[in-house]
């Protein structure tokens, strides 16, 4: 980003940035991690293939480890009937029906029984839907984010989660956008004021730490 | 923005950024424009104090038309009993207590009697408020958003206007940010994904065509 | 309800029962009219199958004058991971999979391309849905409600109906219940505090004059 | 209640009133133990004057423990501007304002520093509130619940805390209302459907078993 040496130091000085060491117990939020978004074609591109094979090795220690697991889907309605403000703005959105191959999660991060499959039809994985609740009955304190797009439903999502009590963890190498100015702009958004923003290794050495 | 030109030019092929043209009934949001923003000592700095001067004339047409109006301010308790994920990233938000001057409004922009005066702890004006059920209960289908930071607590507030069902018209005059970098990547997203941005004088053109 | 002479007395020298004059825009919202809630072998019984008798006008009504219609089915995951406290405290809940006909809108109300079909898995329509924003977007002020169970998902839909702005009105005679002294014990409450309680003959009787 | 009995053996039958044995970690939240709620000339009455008392041991336990407690207030803005639905309903509500003495809350059960006080307008605890971020950012698991009355704020609470993925536990005699038939009919509500009604004795067993 531009201006980033900047900016960094006005928001240094103002005191944002602390750190958000990830603590157990961890959940794991992948986002959005559908063909559709995988496309270039269609919503994907940029970085987003790259995220999605380094997000195979973070969904393994999940499993490995126990976390719960959540997976979201952007679905709308085959006959339209929920198309809101955000199908609007990006009608292409509207595509996304539950049986159409541009919203089924890509095959090498397919769910297992008893993770959740979130569908949403905004922007975070926390509006309108049972995530909150399903993360704290399960005792997530630290949730773990990878997903697409950096500055969209990842984003939104890492918000969310800051409001409703969790600690996210935004792996960087496993998040991806259609654009990079984008995508960067968001990674230095978040790691200034709402997430700890780390890369694989590095949480990797933390939970094994 | 660095990369805008070729940025924009996949989200135009992706079918971004469709309008969302601003119509009646209007609402008002005014998020943060508050002593502690306005200083660069404390949160403030960048275009905020050109963004307050542009948003009187923006108060007085919504005061002049009858327009539910709301305001928001940052207030976290005076014993830090409600300390949050946030307050943990940017510990300095804790002292934006109900009495401190850093929290309370700029006194060009004072709230009237009748205006909602939104308290929150989090950066959109809709979580855990009562924001969205007070312009629901008054019709309000277009929201005008002015406020700080561009890239913070604004484009929270746009984000969770557009998932409430709301029409969020960002007015890109009577926005700013700390830093110009991050006030200028989130007016790129909200452009593309979930907001009309547009300057004052064409709201005003929109308002009274 | 035992005490309805007393407790009425009570609550009328305290100043609560006011009238919420139905009003448009209205939307309608049916609750839980599902084959399983039909059925006393399932979750049904009582005065459930007069009240589906019952809605059937009302919907025609609503179709006719184009009021935005919603329909709420109870749906889980087919491989549980969504069970929840609610389908701790319920466990025959989580047989209402997708695709169970328990948990299919009864054939004499099914919904039409255009209307909203909400899954849920706790009592409110509202809670984790995309119901509040749906009904804004339209611009509904007044929500009517049928559906069942008077106590339990109808009551629980009328609070946040209101919690968001709404103007519940409450079709004494479209709401059902499995047992009788909970239905009555609601629609006391509903009328005290949260809603307009109006037989359909009223309603009608309103929306015509 | 009338019809306890035959409602009971409908529920019975159906699968309802699973337990939902208590566990730790513990929260506590009071609901509305104001002075307004505890004046039978203002909204009290009933039995709301006994389970005060009985809160008293439930509250110095919950401390002693080191558990999060919560406790809740209704207040509306001193010019009314936020004025709802409920406000409509029960207009001496707006009374209820942040300096007026019957929204503070009663003298025997004053917060201490490090609770949180919930400031609300309708009847959940969790509706528009920051409850569910805190609670869930100190990993409560089981709610315990105190207050009133029974069949408006508590019940509402009680539901919203189920939906939001924590175990409600009521202590019957720890929540009192105005009036004692919907006092009754919600607590078998609660019991069928929504959470662990248990007398204090039972509760204290449970903690200290």
């Amino acid at each position: 980003m531009r201006e980033a040496g900047n900016d960094a130091a006005v928001y240094a000085r103002q005191g944002f940035g602390a750190g958000l060491a990830p603590a157990p117990p961890f959940g794991l939020l992948i986002v959005d991690f559908v063909n559709g978004f995988a496309d270039p074609e269609v919503f994907g591109g940029g970085n987003i293939p790259a995220a999605i094979a380094s997000t195979r090795p973070l969904l393994a220690l999940a499993r490995d480890r126990g976390w719960p697991v959540a997976h979201t889907r952007i679905v709308y309605a085959d006959d339209g009937a929920d198309a809101n403000v955000f199908a609007a703005k990006v009608p292409g959105m509207l595509d996304l029906t539950e049986a159409a191959p541009a919203s089924a999660i890509v095959p090498e991060l397919a769910p297992r029984p008893g993770e959740l499959v979130v569908r949403k039809n905004v922007p975070s994985a926390f509006f309108a839907t049972g995530l909150a609740p399903w993360l704290t009955q399960r005792g997530v304190r630290t949730l773990v984010v990878a997903g697409c797009v950096t500055s969209g439903c990842v984003r939104a999502s890492v918000v969310d989660a800051m409001c409703w009590g969790f600690r996210p963890a935004v792996v960087a190498d496993c998040v991806g956008d259609r654009a990079i100015g984008p995508h960067d702009a968001s990674l230095f958004d978040m790691a200034q004021k709402y997430a700890e923003v780390m890369d694989y290794a590095s949480l990797l050495g933390r939970v094994e730490g």
